[in-house]
């Protein structure tokens, strides 16, 4: 039987579903991609799999998956087929037909991640759901000397999940910045790296908005790199403002990546 | 009894609301409001009066209302508490002190509203309770040849809902304009005027969008309006894409009112 494996990206708002890896009785942004492929594959099964599996509450606007599809079909058909059997929350972009050899997780080089915060005095309804409000002012000097410290590459125990299966916790951030909008006084945050670890971005933000809000000093920093114990680091943040950017399978594209000369 | 009034400016995400106005056994940004006020005045039953109701759907970033408190307290107080007891769904802002004449509906002098339209080629996941979805290709040009036939005083008969209980039809549209934002492709149309009729921001987008994807030809704008008939314009589009952003109580503070010398 011949396969044809494609290769799509996938835009989700992860408000209503249980994350995004298939689980018994849960609603999953896996298992609704898989339903829908299944269905346009006349009800033959079909497996998708996705570049890095992000928790409840958690949105993507460059999620990749990868999937095998039983029969021949165009990729712009297939494309429209899916977003014409999936929910008004997710949507299928950029679909292509790929190698056999390509995967979706195993592959991926490096990916993007923002994590917003709401800094109005009151909540912003429209913002809720995509962005961990945050009331206390915020000093946006002390968060650059703290990101500064992030970027480039260290043992991120302390910034990783205890119930991370991760042997080794060395990883690269090739970019962490933030911006701020100053008409929605939302902070943008942005993560750029070879991988991250369970809860990574979380408790980065946990621990920055406590140099952001004066709790913790920016030069605190290289000490709870340095402790490897995730006791050291601040709070795991809450999901809504996470947000899967794009995922890269070439080091020349990712940013920040130093590039030959 | 003393008694204090309030004016207060509300942000809302009207989605999971049964619009503005109080119903029986339904969820209401009103009735909302009213709880919250009514509990910070120890039980004491405070009416809300806003400048314009809403239907369910619709969003506000800047509704004004008024209120009645029965004793002293001071306004930023009296915000921060309303801002404790209602949920994440209605945040209030400015709230100050007026004379007792004022009033939020009979006194307004003018609003402004803006209605995004999602012109993605698919459904962004994110706008989908916030901008009204249109996947035909929309030209700007013809747009705006239409909406400069719109603006000035009308007899706006064509685009009320017929279920509109107002006598007089004639409006004054001060602006009515639109924006592309390319990051996002939404359109956001807004419009400013001396009052709207029942609906009629919803069927002029419906007419609009007929003209930004060909349907109909800018030019017929004109006998639209003379035509004095709900059968000559187009849809009521869905609520979701419109939000009250403000509401004007002197003539001098409306954009695009014509100043004195």
């Amino acid at each position: 039987m011949t396969v044809l494996r494609y290769k799509a990206k996938i835009v989700y708002d992860g408000t209503q579903f249980s994350g995004f890896q298939v689980q018994p009785d849960m609603r999953t942004v896996q298992g609704d991609l898989e339903k829908a492929v299944t269905k346009l594959a006349k009800g033959q099964e079909v497996r998708v799999h996705g570049a890095g599996r992000t928790d409840a509450g958690v949105h993507a606007r460059g999620q990749i998956i990868h999937f095998d599809f039983p029969f021949e079909i165009d990729a712009d058909g297939l494309m429209l087929g899916m977003n014409s059997v999936t929910s008004s929350e997710i949507t299928i972009l950029d679909v292509e037909r790929v190698e056999d050899t390509f995967h979706a997780r195993y592959l991926a080089k490096g990916k993007k991640y923002t994590y917003r915060v709401d800094n109005n005095q009151f909540r912003d309804p429209f913002l809720r759901y995509y962005s961990h409000y945050h009331r206390y002012p915020m000093n946006k000097e002390k968060v650059e000397k703290a990101l500064a410290q992030l970027a480039g590459t260290h043992d991120f125990t302390s910034f990783a999940s205890t119930h991370s299966d991760k042997e080794n916790k060395v990883r690269t951030l090739y970019q962490a910045s933030v911006e701020v909008n100053e008409d929605t006084n939302e902070w943008v945050f942005t993560f750029v790296g070879n991988g991250f670890l369970y809860n990574m971005i979380r408790i980065l933000i946990g621990t920055l908005l406590e140099v952001a809000d004066g709790r913790r000093k920016p030069e605190e920093i290289q000490g709870i790199i340095a402790a490897e114990d995730r006791e050291a680091a601040g709070m795991t943040l809450s999901p809504v403002g996470l947000c899967m950017e794009e995922v890269y399978y070439e080091m020349e594209d990712i940013p920040g990546y130093p590039k030959e000369e």
